[in-house]
């Protein structure tokens, strides 16, 4: 598996390899989560949980169908998903008076729910939020956890008195993406995207991107105003202090596995997965170095180093397997277990434990004695230099252009006038799609690539994945 | 709501009012799972898997949709469920040209992998589970968590060597069952399933049945032996030692949100809700009781002892709202807060804190230095007391008869020859529901209704729910 020659082929050998997905199910584009990808992704899941929670969200759960009727309310969102999505038409032997769709996304199974539950200033703001499975019809080429039918998804949905408040709530959720961000130790951009490109329905969307080591870019996933896009056609109102009818304004967060995709292709290497230490099922694996007459010894000393480190949370296994010390290493390095622990006689002799990390292959050993405190340390240290290596990659692969000619296969930086025409224009020359323009406004002063005027806007644009 | 006078309406309004369940989503039997109702199931949830893990069984997550071709592998399977399942027919704009249907239970998603994974006796057993929406179309009535057309449902399969090792799954399956019910204070009966009541496509069915106080039975879920007969189908094999291939022998068990159903008509009372400790999303409430001048002492004093509680692993609130005490009470009442703690002047001058408990109504006052150790002691004694109270409920619900003539609305048991024609006579005339007969077999001697033949063979009847 060579990441630099083949990054496609590599990816998809790898997440079957160390089992994260199996493939193999009968319907394309639909996988099955095996027991290692899954403990990885609700790891994931936890952490989005605990940061949610901590914002006064609340976690509620929806019904996946939704009538054909509510989805077709809001005009320009049915036309953004009409291609995609999967109709429940017959229930037994019955044709169904209603349609049903498999959600592929909320919007139109809450907002009628939202319409019942506002009433009054009292109630807002709304904040809630659900992890769910979520269906869209690709037909493209489907690829684990980037491109799939079926997709592990959170959203979440709030409704606010009025613009300022939805802003604000928009500002919370880069808070909460930034520590989940730090999780998984990827780096990412927040792209304002371009009104042909926006979410069906929002006044603005805001692109959450990162770089993949092909050079496409990967939307891990958006947030979205909607002013009273949604809140008009649901009639989503409330009774202010001074007992007039407003509509609410509302946001929406969402991401979905493809935050696991986006951690094998950043982290990954030709030995196999690299797991921020956060979300590994297993943090530490511990090899009993065992020569002639010392199994006994090896093995109570692992045992109970073990034992030590569960003792601190942290998650540990011991590898008493029969195969040569070699082939475990092989194996654990393949289910990115980010800490290897070795333990043989000399070790216990000097009072260390030797250490090899996953990211670097750096070894070393650390004192018996406060093995705890500095595995601990290792973990944190492995976790913060993958992110700065990773933010490293992506910045030094964005390249600023003055010229559509020999683009390379990297994040693309260029002026735009900002006119659709324009950017269409770019967009069909160079085969490329623009990101859109930095949400904290950057310092530029260039030429739109597509006119020629002089202009203070820069754009992101890239290959997507 | 008088839960003796109309046991039906009563639980109808409860679960809304409680804020369990929302019925008002646009499609009849699917509801919404509003912030409180879901934090109660996913506790349960959680006990759910922390005894799957323990028992060494992995969690995976498989595809929603089934094709058709695989679901049709296995003939009395499909004729169980063809009148109930929704299909999904189009995706897009195109017609699909093999159907999918969305699981009402995951075999026929799973057995095609399974056939891939098990290849030798190393494989096994395999022990997997999973935490889905599952859906049936009913065509009665729906009631939230009882008859509900999308299903919030574990389902854990197992395949082993043969047909013993299998068995003992099953009697694994019953232990694991009592750690839950204990968590729920929940009675019930291992009744095993008659010949034409078992599930399509297993060898035998045991209803894990508890006992409603409408009179009604309630199955709360299912554990299945199917010896070969899917490993047949779905060409489930391994090699075994002496070379041979062999299929293997499957078990299932599953159980679903009915399990909060239960709960609420089990427990409940006329003032609302009354939750098991361990599935309490607040175990504890605490009301500041203030007087004139000592608001901030209160104050003080409450989140003082709201602080040490939660320290101690408890989940407790306090509640500084402005309503009255009284209010306060009828509140938590309705939301089913196992324990009411008080805390006002004369209590902390006293060295005291008073409680009074959500399920007898008992009040009483615990040292307020030994509140910590005092709380988990009554919160144990809670749910201890709630448990044996609903099985003395439910055994004295049981009434052996030996005529069909003037039948009480509770649980029968009486003789049966073992004959379907007898019990199908039986369930006809009576209109009952034959649930099957003891698993752990009872001692009897009498005469089978249907025939009168002498019988050892008992069984349990009820009007399901």
């Amino acid at each position: 598996m060579k990441k630099e020659e083949n990054f496609s082929e590599w990816y998809n050998d790898l997440v079957e390899q160390a089992g994260l997905t199996d493939k193999r199910y009968p319907v394309k584009g639909m996988n099955v989560w095996p027991a290692y990808g899954w403990k990885v992704m609700r790891h994931i899941d936890t952490f989005i949980r605990q940061e949610l929670d901590a914002t006064n969200h609340d976690e509620v759960c929806f019904p996946l169908l939704i009538p054909e009727t509510e989805f077709k309310k809001e005009k320009d969102h049915i036309k953004g998903f009409d291609a995609e999505v999967y109709w429940v038409t017959h229930a037994g032997l019955n044709e169904l008076d209603v349609r049903l769709l498999l959600r592929p996304t909320s919007e139109t199974a809450m907002y009628p729910m939202f319409s019942i539950w506002v009433r009054s200033h009292g109630d807002l703001p709304l904040k809630i939020y659900q992890l769910v499975n979520t269906f869209r019809y690709e037909t493209k080429q489907t690829r684990a956890f980037i491109r799939v039918r079926e997709i592990h998804f959170f959203e979440s949905h709030t409704c606010h008195e009025d613009e300022a408040d939805a802003q604000r709530q928009v500002e919370e959720d880069f808070v909460i993406l930034e520590a989940l961000m730090k999780r998984l130790a990827l780096p990412y951009l927040l792209l304002r995207r371009t009104e042909w490109d926006k979410f069906p329905g929002a006044h603005y969307t805001v692109g959450i991107d990162t770089y993949m080591p092909s050079g496409r870019s990967l939307q891990l996933g958006s947030i979205h105003h909607y002013r009273e896009n949604f809140s008009r056609p649901f009639d989503i109102k409330y009774e202010d202090v001074d007992g007039t009818q407003k509509y609410v304004h509302q946001t929406t967060f969402g991401m979905s596995e493809r935050l696991l995709g986006a951690v094998v292709g950043v982290h990954g290497d030709d030995k196999g997965l690299v797991l921020p230490p956060d979300i590994a099922p297993v943090q530490v694996v511990i090899i009993p170095i065992i020569a002639k007459g010392n199994l006994e010894e090896i093995t109570q000393n692992t045992r109970d180093l073990a034992n030590e480190l569960k003792a601190a949370g942290i998650r540990v296994q011991v590898d008493e397997g029969d195969e040569r010390p070699g082939a475990k290493y092989y194996k654990w390095e393949l289910k990115g277990v980010p800490l290897r622990l070795e333990l043989g006689g000399r070790d216990i002799a000097n009072g260390v434990v030797s250490y090899a990390r996953r990211d670097t292959g750096e070894k070393g050993t650390v004192l018996r004695k406060s093995v705890g405190e500095d595995v601990e340390a290792l973990l944190l240290k492995i976790s913060q230099d993958m992110r700065a290596r990773a933010q490293q990659r992506m910045d030094s692969s964005i390249t600023t252009i003055d010229s559509l000619d020999d683009l390379p296969e990297k994040w693309l930086r260029f002026g735009w006038c900002g006119t659709e025409e324009c950017g269409k224009k770019i967009e069909e020359t160079a085969d490329i799609k623009i990101l859109g323009s930095p949400y904290v406004k950057e310092e530029f002063h260039g030429k739109c690539l597509g006119c020629g005027k002089e202009t203070d806007t820069v754009v992101y644009a890239a290959r997507a994945m």
